[in-house]
């Protein structure tokens, strides 16, 4: 019985497209391939104001989220690599044996995260374009990992590179800046942010903290927890934005074979279990043309000037219809900015954008909602970190 | 940076052929097709006794490979599942929450065992072309999970069944069974084997015990305590055969992806992760057309007859060529038997059928060798449960 566990799954193009392409679709595939991602607003997200002055529905849902941080999960590996582009892969996992099990899961995860070109080359051109962010600067690396945002920082000319990670990949870390000639600019402390010292203030805070749906699983906090310990007055996050954003989509299909599949399993009555898969959040790639409401933004967060406290809160949200259909679920995902380049740069997680590790997150609503183009569904949005989702649908 | 745990993964058929389809091909691809599976032992597969007594050679490599019991990683979630039977599938993950999360990598597993049609529907085949192996006998179901065998035996008119599970999926097993009507025959013992106690000793055990690399995070030594302590003396297991095959074959391309990827990322030197990579085996799936030996039977288990120490061994193995080609990695695989049906019934996990969720188990060579149609590899494969591996390659 014992499956393996899938520390990676391939390229995350979504395969299933249940409807013929379509105008609007092509705009969407085009926005697709850009390789290039230079950062705006989520496209048809109302402002933060906007949101919250809901007037029209046709529907009243509530949806609360929740999202939890800790550590524990992040070492449970393995999500889709979009690093290939819509290029087949065969399907993979890594097994780690003992020893080694504790190293392997990890070098999964950092395979596919490298792999992601969305989230690397991002992270490469914002380093590469931007040589005046780091030029003889003191950079601290948030959960670095394998150490590649430290690579890209010294090759800008950083002065000093403090990499904080507190898990075994810091010792490969360690390895990978000492086979690349950083090992007098890169120190490598392996260590809980919280515990560790340097012997300076940085000018600038780089780090890739974002787990799915912005928050879930997430090392926000740990990068808030550094910016108040080490950041100096006038120093820098980056990336330093962060929006959660909710569109509704059409989703008959997958609905069925996620959920409708425990009304009857080989005969039998599975629905003890389809309960329980209904109450839990789905991390997937989203296409494109399920979308069936414009985007809303739910949350916008400016990490170098929040606090520990706005990780947890209840937004309000209104989606408007875009066309005639049905709404089978709700997604969640985040885009992330660096405002501080010498132009703006970032990247989306949306289903309208090239895929990533983070997928989108779906939220499946018990029943099917009915919509025309021009009515909206409003409804909150709870994300509290470490708690149980509580799933009401009214 | 946290990527979701993926849960499971798509439907398993290899995307990447990256050779025409030819004569052999045909076969291995209407084998694949076949849905009903009788057994029968693994093609080309010399005799154990054959396969000791090994002579010609044109390398002589020692693979060792670890394998480990234990019950930890047998919660950590997902391989692919392979009964979409080559349909595109989304791929996606469900997120557990906190109080939830246990249930749910559970949730994942079980989605994707019941989804594996090889596996699921040759169990069902098994009991239900097969009543008299169940009518008015005492079952004990290891491993019970959802209750899936559990089911199918009651449906065949167990008398009782005894559904032992450890994990929490014990209590949904319970609410299914009750939903379907089987409350009085099939009783859920949430447990473990070696704790538990029934007041009757059975006449037949069933259970879907097996892992990756047929040992690997497999319940295998759970089976046998359940045999000795509960199966009367004339009674039977199902399955009640194993054999763990090997074959060489031909992966240039996809162990570039995989291990001379960290030759260079981003224009770093990341080979200290290359050693890494390289040292574990990798779970996957792999095309028939990649096979360039024959098959070579490794280990052959009798479940009835074993004893505990057999899971630990050492076997020679004989790679023979079937073509001039390269081999860059030897793959391990499974078989199992039901030879105690009116007819012998059986599924193989290797690359010449239908791919299951535990896929095939990929031991890339460090160097590429290079063999002629004739010419045969000869080595050792070591099991050693829960101890480190050692990768030695001569």
């Amino acid at each position: 019985p014992s499956p393996p566990s899938a520390r990676w799954s391939p390229s995350a193009r979504v395969p299933h497209l249940h409807k013929p392409l379509c105008g609007e679709m092509g705009k969407a595939r085009k926005q697709k391939g850009r390789e290039v991602y230079e950062w705006r607003p989520a496209a048809q997200a109302p402002s933060p104001a906007a949101a919250a002055a809901l007037t029209s529905s046709t529907t009243a849902e509530d949806v609360a989220a929740g999202a939890e941080g800790g550590s524990s999960g992040r070492q449970r590996g393995g999500g889709a690599p979009a690093g290939s582009d819509g290029e087949a892969q065969r399907r993979s996992e890594h097994k780690g044996m003992t020893d080694t099990q504790d190293y392997y899961a990890h070098i999964g995860i950092h395979e596919e995260m490298l792999k992601d070109a969305v989230r690397t080359t991002t992270y490469r051109e914002v380093f590469s374009l931007n040589e005046f962010l780091f030029k003889d600067k003191v950079v601290m690396d948030v959960g670095c990992g394998t150490g590649i945002l430290s690579l890209f920082a010294a090759k800008q000319g950083a002065r000093k590179v403090y990499a904080v990670e507190c898990s075994d990949i810091a010792d490969v870390a360690r390895e990978i800046v000492e086979a690349n000639g950083f090992g007098e600019v890169i120190r490598i402390i392996k260590g809980k942010l919280e515990e560790i010292e340097v012997e300076e203030k940085v000018d600038v805070i780089v780090s890739e903290w974002m787990g799915c749906c912005l928050y879930f699983e997430s090392m926000l906090d740990t990068v808030l927890v550094a910016r108040d310990r080490f950041l100096k007055p006038d120093g820098l996050v980056l990336p330093d934005k962060a929006t959660l954003v909710m569109v509704g989509i059409e989703d008959k299909q997958y609905k069925a074979e996620k959920i409708d599949f425990w009304d009857q399993v080989y005969g039998f009555d599975f629905s003890s279990v389809k309960r329980m898969a209904l109450a839990e959040p789905l991390v997937d790639v989203v296409d494109s043309e399920q979308c069936v409401t414009k985007n809303c933004l739910v949350r916008q967060l400016s990490i170098e000037k929040m606090s520990q406290s706005e990780t947890t809160f209840t937004a309000p949200f209104k989606l408007e219809a875009t066309r005639n259909d049905y709404v089978h679920a709700f997604v969640a995902y985040f885009d992330v900015a660096f405002t501080h380049c010498h132009k703006p740069m970032g990247f989306s997680t949306g289903p309208r954008f090239k895929p990533t590790h983070w997928k989108q997150t779906v939220f499946y609503l018990e029943d099917v909602i009915t919509i025309c183009a021009g009515e909206a569904i409003t409804g909150t949005f709870s994300c509290c970190p470490n708690e149980k989702v509580p799933r009401d649908l009214d």
